[in-house]
């Protein structure tokens, strides 16, 4: 445990990015595999199912240390464990939602989170129709309680379901809500401090990462 | 011209698809700070607004040519319009969405799509409740008509918003009605041929790889 936990450390480091990013693609394939009986899973079976090389999932698994022998493949459950453990997955994160028009009901209605290790415990709009309005089992509170409601609930990601103008001061008050980790669904770029991490879930983005290749 | 359409085509052909990626946030950058009204910017400055190197963007520029003069920065107007260009996003791209529940309604809705150049042209689902309904100015047609409507329409691309024990055998329905670009909202890896590109949007990988940088 001890060496894991030093190794841990310096991945948290050292560890680019980009392979950060991969991990929880890495999670989803070898869920699946688990699902469907597979124990073992050689590096060039995992490069077929997420559409990357062997050499760079053994290059990515190399930051964290060893988790398979040369030539004898990994052991799906063993995996999907250190996986989950690295990415902290192996508890319950829980996630605040900003914007609860027809976007922020989808997301409070999405059945995925909870499997994943995420439970929405609150929900907030700047919209007097919506507060107090029961929404997925829980009760759109006012913009001016969100601080109250973070500290009190212990929320430490927040998804940011606004249109795009209202975004960064949306994103600004999470951060001094002292939230570290933001999703933002609107095609804007926000700016946060250096220890505040953005994603984006963006079709727009994906959508224009794809024409390049179409004829 | 000539000499762009080389540049193009080898590119094509060699650009590594992380570059491919980065582009759209690029050209995300480059639309607010035409915006603002900023005619000339820096790799410097592009960098710290897309959380970057200064010398990644000039990596990733250079698979494309020369885009400004060292020292100089770039000309925001001039690096957006190649940017558009290279993605292919100078002209308008119809796309059919397949699945019209709480999500694919929210889609369908969704004004950011339009002014990036994608236009919604065709609405699909199997459910007999929704079929028929008019959505956001467009018709839930029945599944069996799904070959017809994009072939007649001329649609490239898809977005697959259904339940995800349904994704893969809607994702198969596309690629045989000649899809070659989708985006998948389900959180499950599917399966296509080589020539077929599939982006997730998708909360949870979001979350899951940021809960690695949380305390």
């Amino acid at each position: 445990m001890a060496q894991e936990h030093v190794i841990h450390i310096e991945g948290n480091l050292a560890v680019p990015e980009v392979v950060v990013m991969r991990l929880p693609q890495y999670l989803r394939v070898l869920e699946a595999l688990a699902e469907e009986g597979t124990e073992v899973v050689s590096s060039e079976q995992l490069g077929l199912r997420i559409e990357t090389t062997p050499a760079q999932i053994r290059k990515d698994f190399s930051y964290f240390g060893k988790f398979g022998k040369q030539g004898r493949g990994y052991s799906v459950r063993y995996l999907l464990a250190e996986l989950r453990h690295i990415l902290k997955l192996d508890g319950e994160w829980k996630v605040g939602l900003v914007g609860v028009g027809r976007l922020g009901r989808a997301i409070l209605s999405y059945q995925g989170f909870a499997p994943a290790g995420f439970k929405v415990v609150a929900a907030f709009d700047s919209d007097s129709r919506q507060i107090g309005q029961m929404v997925g089992g829980i009760m759109v509170q006012p913009m001016h309680r969100i601080q109250e409601v973070i500290q009190g609930e212990g929320i430490q990601i927040g998804i940011v379901a606004v249109p795009a103008a209202d975004v960064q001061r949306v994103v600004d008050r999470l951060v001094e809500c002292n939230v570290r980790a933001i999703v933002n669904y609107a095609p804007v770029a926000v700016h946060t401090p250096q220890n505040v991490k953005v994603r984006n879930v963006d079709p727009v983005l994906a959508l224009q990462s794809m024409t390049f290749y179409l004829p």
